[in-house]
């Protein structure tokens, strides 16, 4: 028994040399629990007690389902709790005030903190250009199809469900449905499932497309609260939903926007049997699935739904090309609808900008792409905490996502970050202001960044203006 | 006098002679008032005497703006009457029986008369194919762009407007939103000015996707009495404009789906001027306004629009390519609602296809495409007119549209397109039953034809097969 606990204070220093030697770098992961003990010839229960020890000195984290990863020095901040949002839905009124913000975030001379976009060097843009020229050359009958029906791709349709092969085999090629974004797949689900005047439960806080899409479409919002590391509370859903008064659940179960949860698998398969037993549509975005900084992909609630309820909608926006404008729904249920839906709304998906994108999937580069691109997103984030902690004032509260590239920042109560918008406009940084995140006005003192570029000098420098002005 | 009047005997007598002969074909225009005039040096009265005759004998047709064509032998049919709808707004339900309709009409071995599609070999579909490897090759940073905002492409929006520089500048580059497809745009432009309940006035037959647009909407309709040959009464919506009851109106003046009209210029005044009085959106689909038969482009209602309450929305899928899958907007004073619906509902639209469409306007090959395009959808108009007029049961009526290419038929009344509608497809014919052009169930002794394809004798069979099973 001392030998064992000898060896496991042995592996603790050892890592502990490795991490102040700068050789394992904060952000980075840690080798696996099975490795260690494997090459290490020690139990797993050994090495987990030495990583338990690091993880309470503060030099590593475990992230769910990832592993252990090395800390920043100095972001031991804690994460925003979650809040208990009003019981009764809310009709949403934000438009004009988002468009503002969209507008002076992509401004010349502003530091590029608002919207969650990445840097275009970090996308494969050239080898995207490149299929289209090939595409056209080899399909030279692309552009004669029909405008508003058969148009999806049976191509690209093919490689969507081979990307959910490890899922258990959850999608089906007759449920699915090609779109011109992940904007118009969410749009047109609630469009296929409710009417004016419904109730739709929404994650607290909640991507502000979404509360605009439900004001455009004169739906009520009814916010659940949302854990920062587990994602939207069943137990809330589970009382909201009792008396049929919520027609749909709209929510991004990996890698929430803004929060950045995964839902644990065990939730996910709660809410499954949940929307199953009630007849709940539920609508995932799941279009930061792909960007976990766990070494699994994490599965969507679609994965554990065997009724049909679930629509899944995701496009490639964050992870190939912002502007190829290509997304897709797999709808379950629910796919008649949405069809219909479509076909009333913007009739067919142009072909050619669908075989491009079956063509990028179908390579190899692409998953050789996606690995290079969750680290540079997961040090991104990392360094964008750092920043933050370093800059705003000193009881700010920080989440620690588990995937995506965003961070949501609670500041002291007393900071109202929509107030402060124009000012740090002037002052050449743009943020989302947590305000936009609520259909009830709650979060004025949060604010949303966006990690999708390189921590550049200029971006620290941004966000040591943004920090000093806040904490004036 | 007797000299004159021998005159215009010896033109008209001339001109009998070409047309008998075969030199001047059926649906073929003959030489204009002021050719004539020039040439055979008579005064514009004279050569209009000798039209007169011709036309009263049924060997010539004017038409309104175009000039004078030779008829069809035997299709002297007489237009449908304009209808009378009921006088309340209605709500729309023809959603599931639409969708039946037009996936009967691209199933195998179908003869395509149902959507309004063109033969893919009347299009510059090659051309355009080629113009992705230069667009691609010559903008290697396209796909970086943002997501959701200010993606209009410049280059397409100068194309879009050089194209209306003869309606008097009518157009301004700030009141366009680029667009996914024309029903997009229409979509757009309902949600920017409508919210659920509101009725909207619409042409009466209406274009069956407007009124599937007004059911997604929870919008109602009310059907104004729209006449075959000049388009929407604008007594009738006039009448019911006064009490404020109507939230917008939605048609299409020039060649109007699915009767071909195009409404007189002093009627597309007088509406932009009801419209400006009363504070009313006036939403114009003028996908159809290149496809004139007649010599001069007719104007949209927007080029008599000084207040901008005109939306104008189009695509080129009629003309161009049904797959490329962008359209158009100048929304005139509604323009920044339209372009909020548009980053909510779908975000922004694909640059690649925008610079594609641009390119392919600029080149002189447009022109001249679509010069050739006219010619060949009228052809085809007014040989499916013949092939009406000899199949169909006597007393079938028939539009004789100046634009477009679809024909509107009216059976004799105790007949319903509806009923015989699988037996049709049984016999390998689609068709689009009459009743889909009514919320208030009018026109089911109707049908439309797509005229898209040349009269081959597949064709021509197939009409002979529809007329035999629409007489038993």
């Amino acid at each position: 028994m001392e030998a064992e606990a000898l060896r496991y204070e042995k592996l603790a220093e050892d890592l502990r040399g490795i991490i102040a030697a700068g050789d394992l770098q904060p952000g980075e992961r840690l080798p696996s629990v099975r490795r260690l003990s494997r090459e290490r010839r020690l139990s797993v229960s050994t090495v987990l007690q030495a990583l338990h020890q690091l993880e309470d000195r503060g030099l590593v984290e475990a992230r769910p389902q990832s592993g252990y990863f090395v800390r920043h020095p100095g972001v031991r901040r804690a994460q925003p709790d979650s809040r208990s949002p009003p019981d009764m839905p809310v009709a949403v009124d934000v438009s004009q005030r988002l468009m503002r913000v969209l507008q002076a975030g992509v401004a010349p001379g502003v530091a590029p903190l608002a919207a969650a976009l990445p840097a275009s060097g970090l996308l494969p843009l050239a080898s995207l250009q490149r299929l289209y020229a090939g595409v056209v050359r080899r399909h030279p009958r692309l552009l004669a199809g029909g405008s508003h029906i058969n148009m999806d791709e049976a191509a690209l349709v093919r490689q969507l469900l081979l990307r959910s092969v490890g899922w258990a085999g959850a999608l089906a090629a007759s449920e699915f449905v090609i779109t011109n974004s992940c904007t118009e797949a969410l749009a047109l689900c609630l469009r296929a499932v409710t009417s004016p005047g419904d109730t739709v439960a929404v994650e607290s806080p909640a991507y502000y497309l979404m509360l605009q899409l439900l004001e455009s479409l004169g739906l009520q919002a009814l916010e659940i609260p949302t854990d920062p590391g587990r994602g939207l509370s069943i137990e809330a859903l589970d009382l909201a939903t009792r008396d049929g008064r919520v027609a749909a659940c709209l929510l991004v179960a990996n890698a929430s926007n803004p929060l950045g949860s995964i839902m644990p698998d065990e939730n996910k398969r709660r809410l499954a049997r949940l929307a199953t037993d009630r007849g709940l549509p539920v609508i995932e975005d799941d279009i930061y699935g792909d960007l976990h900084f766990g070494n699994e992909r994490p599965w969507p609630i679609k994965a554990f739904d065997g009724s049909g309820q679930v629509m899944l909608c995701s496009s490639f926006s964050k992870c190939l090309s912002p502007a190829l404008r290509i997304g897709f729904i797999a709808g379950g249920r629910y796919r008649s609808q949405i069809a219909l839906q479509k076909t009333i709304g913007s009739g067919a998906t142009n072909p050619v900008t669908q075989l491009v994108l079956a063509e990028y999937l179908a390579s190899g580069a692409c998953e050789r792409h996606l690995r290079t691109l969750r680290r540079s997103y997961q040090r991104q984030v990392e360094a964008m905490r750092a920043a933050v902690a370093r800059y705003f004032p000193a009881e700010t509260r920080i989440t620690e996502p588990q995937g995506g590239f965003v961070l949501w920042v609670e500041l002291p109560p007393e900071i109202d970050a929509s107030a402060r918008f124009e000012q740090a406009i002037a002052a050449g940084v743009a943020y989302v202001p947590g305000e936009l995140f609520s259909a009830s006005g709650m979060y004025r003192n949060c604010l949303r960044l966006n990690c999708g570029n390189p921590h550049s000098p200029e971006i620290d420098d941004a966000v040591r203006r943004l920090g000093d002005l806040l904490s004036r």
